[in-house]
């Protein structure tokens, strides 16, 4: 790694989550945290003692303007998101925003063309898809070891952060959605959503979300912050294994069940009949996803390596997100997919 | 009850489950099993020496004639349920229902009707509705205790019988559809239903489905014998106190969390905030819910007692069922629900 | 089996276990209930309408002059074990005998004795040496798959029956002791036990018990009817990997931990560290330990198959509970047990 | 608090516990962080920035010498814990020692005489006194919510670090010791503990320990860094309800069970019979034992406040550790304690 090229970077938006993104690309061989920018001072003070290195300011245009500057990283409101990834990608810049991309599918569509047109690498920050267990889920279904899949499921629950300005759709979604569209790897054709708002008029505390593929892989979301259990989990059924991610257990983050149905050719009589084997509880290593994201993000920057949540994934989950509002707002109706190409 | 008069009733449908209802009435002081009814011989046969004391028949019609013979209860094939309960109204006899009451929701308001216009009673075996934590469940709402109710789901899920001839929806969701009515007593405003099948054509392993009630309250069910959890429980969020049902527990099926958001007025800033206290878990009585609902049944026929899941409440989950399904074979078009009377 | 010869068996003692060893072996392929005996008349009228081919009798003698009955079945009360095998082995019959075989080791090893010098089959109801799981665990042992094996403990606790004649250990130690001897293999060098009387003086309640083998292996025992959690465990901990049978779980009986320490020659540095890899719940069959405690009772009185709860081995259990006993009521002093051969 | 005079400490040993001492107590309110003081120059170096305000040293004598400092913390390795104690308490200042105490009880006692003879603070840190959820078992016990405490145990098990020098009994066993001390309220009578060595000749991996108090309230611990589950475990059975304290819970840190045997005055038979009724979760502060125990003796230092490990109770938590290793020794044979004063 001595002799790779050091990458430069700044991260603007240091109020709630890009502390710790500039931690982590701080500490990262052959990156350099040269920028810090927050448009309030205060803000930035509470940072200047951390990275005595790097130069702070509250005009991203100092940033855009430093030619020696390679990459930014966006973690400012979710509202901000596409127009700041937008100037970032123009000034000729590669860009890594939170999570979502975008606030509607339009805006993200046009932030991947830009990127393409432009050879500039734009990722978001799916954090979740580079957890150790995602990738060991991930290779499950793609070695075949469940089978078939037939459908997945996620729970996102607990009393927690009520958000006054974004529903449980919007701020608990990105994280299954992403993951979902990772593990299956085809655009869906179909969604909808169903919520109700009982603590603040117009802001869903409880989301049930659906997602129809092509291949008739079904994908269910529960989403609450109003809920006794904490819940983090994902459920992916097969026709040979079934697979648990459940991210609140700390030494059993993924257990697969070899049961599954007996396809109906091996036995006799009308019945399907079912099969229970052993559970196997693999080791997952201990890595800390941020980080991952983080080393993923400068190495994309520093050789274009691709990665699984680049602009074009960013943007598939916003177009998901997009198109269940509609549904949510229409109690539930299913809401088609373009075909991929004709968003953009 | 020694003075009390002694109930008498047959019991047609012995292949399945009516073997437990006919145990249970036979046990039951002021009742008499007076007759075994099956189309098979050979059924009945097996269980002959068990009631030595009543009529064995393959002719339903030896019960109706039978002046001296006061309800029958019907543990027949889904699709026979309504034809003969209404022969066993028309004889002028009391109904006991195998659930779902019938197929359709048209059938299932006329049994109704017949009923009332007769005073027959007509009862649904809703057996989870008499289930001991079910009860407290409807003490706690009605008390006030949870506050407003928000939400509620309900997850029926396992690896199990795959049914060749009735879905998931058909199947498993008559048990939490019919504990949803009861705990909101609201008749239901809308409802939709998505689902997939994976493993026979037609017949759907894993069904979602909501249910919208006038007054805000959401019911959410996830249905799925296709599963590598097995889960019997049903969740109650209200604005003071959430609770869960949990019928895999043996010590602990009811678990009641002082825990919710915390009103506004009563706090300050912009976000809600929540707050979390005391876990209960309530002592919940072993009593076996098919004893009760035999004993309400009995008691019913005596006395004309009401019961919570009389014709009216089993065709009201017959009216959900229904409409359910078009929703299924829509893609999750939410479905309305005729207001009451109107469907009559 | 068609060809093998019938055994006839007949079982003295109906009021407790006793039933259920009479209708496993009643319903066993190539095995005849001959006799049913109990000294209580109407304890056996309770049995007669299930065992029409049986003679029944309150005269253990009718059984033992019976000259075409192979073996006796003892279900009676503790303290009497030992004298009615006595008087079966030495009438010519094999003996089947409810554990403890005895209440003290000398007429433990007596019993050995004769069974061995006339060549008859003395077997002990270790029940739980037959479960699947602890097969599980004693292949796990042999086959090295624990490395050395270490330690080992059980747990045996629960809110349950409080005897008022036998202590917690007498009553809930033999499961444990004898699993315990199973699995290690080796007769134990010394034991030791604490306990304490809350509910009825000189009855404990709790007991805390210690077993050395010559090996170094120690085995501890958790054995309480007053206590909060309901437990039946065995943990076995070995150089290479951990595991526990948990006979609470439906799913999960046996979980093998691939976890332990690294030994120091491959690491550096004075500390010792520890490694901890997948884990393993392997499928353990439902088969019943009471029925493949009989066949194997069966198989041993048609051909003198060995088995792992001969009455050898029911003797040690015997004599590491009398020797627990001694040290229970000297506040849990060290009892050496004598070394093999000088009991006899 | 302003008001009150400012406490000034030194801390020595920045090694291991040190600094998280050193840090609650600079936080803390009314207490001014001193000195800070190692042997070793480059441990120290690691500290410096983090606290301007203090001199550091790499004598001991230096905080001896200074007037000006009311006490002194020290977290240096078991052996030295007496001699440095003694050397602080001479001096005048008030001594906070991290557990245990002492190596033997002799030492101990004579700190705490000498502590007594000069009106010199001496506490220890056995922080787990200071855990609301221990707070909340003394309060049960105190209050007769249990009823008569009948035994109580602790588990402490987990694969974990494994000491060179220091074996299982004293590694883990002064936390459990000192909380079952501490709600009993007794001076042991009688301890005895067996265990051994797998991982290093002569260094306890697994230890099982026995308490016996003068009351006949008994006491086990089952502590072990070579075991599959990560437990830590305190179970307390009184004679009207159990109460469990599971650390390594979040939520349910205590679970209070209303389940016990009825007293034989009100039922009829022989056996005693038990009742189980429901389950209480009680909401525990989320307060850091860590910052209680620090601000605990702060406030004696300033007023002499009593705290609940002080230098008596340390020094019985080394005579039960002390006679535990004798037993330990000698194959569990069971160890008298001395009758209170006896031992000074």
């Amino acid at each position: 790694m001595s002799e790779a090229r050091e990458v430069t970077v700044g991260v603007v938006g240091m109020n709630y989550w890009g502390p710790n993104l500039a931690r982590n690309l701080d500490r990262l061989d052959g990156c350099r945290l040269a920028w810090v920018c927050d448009r309030d001072e205060s803000v930035l003070d509470r940072h200047r003692s951390a990275y005595p290195g790097s130069r702070f300011t509250t005009d991203l245009d100092d940033l855009l303007a430093d030619e020696g500057l390679d990459a930014v990283v966006i973690a400012t409101p979710v509202p901000t998101h596409a127009p700041l990834a937008r100037l970032v990608l123009e000034a000729g810049k590669d860009a890594f925003v939170e999570k979502p991309l975008a606030l509607d599918a339009r805006d993200a569509n046009e932030l991947v063309a830009i990127a393409d047109a432009a050879d500039r690498v734009l990722m978001v920050d799916h954090l979740l898809v580079y957890h150790p267990a995602v990738r060991k889920l991930k290779e499950l279904v793609d070695e075949g070891t469940l089978g078939e899949v037939f459908y997945l499921y996620g729970n996102r629950q607990n009393l927690g952060i009520v958000r006054p300005d974004e529903n449980a759709l919007w701020s608990l979604g990105p994280h299954d959605i992403s993951v979902m569209l990772h593990l299956v790897g085809e655009r869906p054709s179909e969604v909808s959503a169903t919520g109700e708002s009982y603590l603040q008029p117009g802001v869903e505390d409880v989301v049930f979300g659906r997602i129809r593929f092509p291949s008739g892989i079904l994908g269910h979301l529960h989403l609450s912050w109003l809920d006794p259990h904490k819940m983090r989990k994902m459920t992916v059924i097969g026709s040979e294994r079934m697979v648990v991610f459940d991210d609140m257990e700390t030494e059993r983050k993924v257990t697969v069940y070899d049961k599954g149905p007996i396809p109906r050719t091996e036995t006799y009589g009308e019945y399907i009949q079912v099969r229970s084997g052993d559970i196997h509880i693999p080791k997952i290593p201990a890595a800390e996803p941020l980080r991952i994201v983080c080393e993923r993000f400068v190495q994309a920057v520093r050789d274009r390596a691709p990665t699984p949540s680049d602009g074009a994934a960013g943007a598939i989950v916003v177009e998901v997100l997009e198109a269940m509002s509609t549904s949510l707002a229409e109690s539930g109706r299913p809401v088609a997919l373009s075909p991929r190409g004709a968003a953009a």
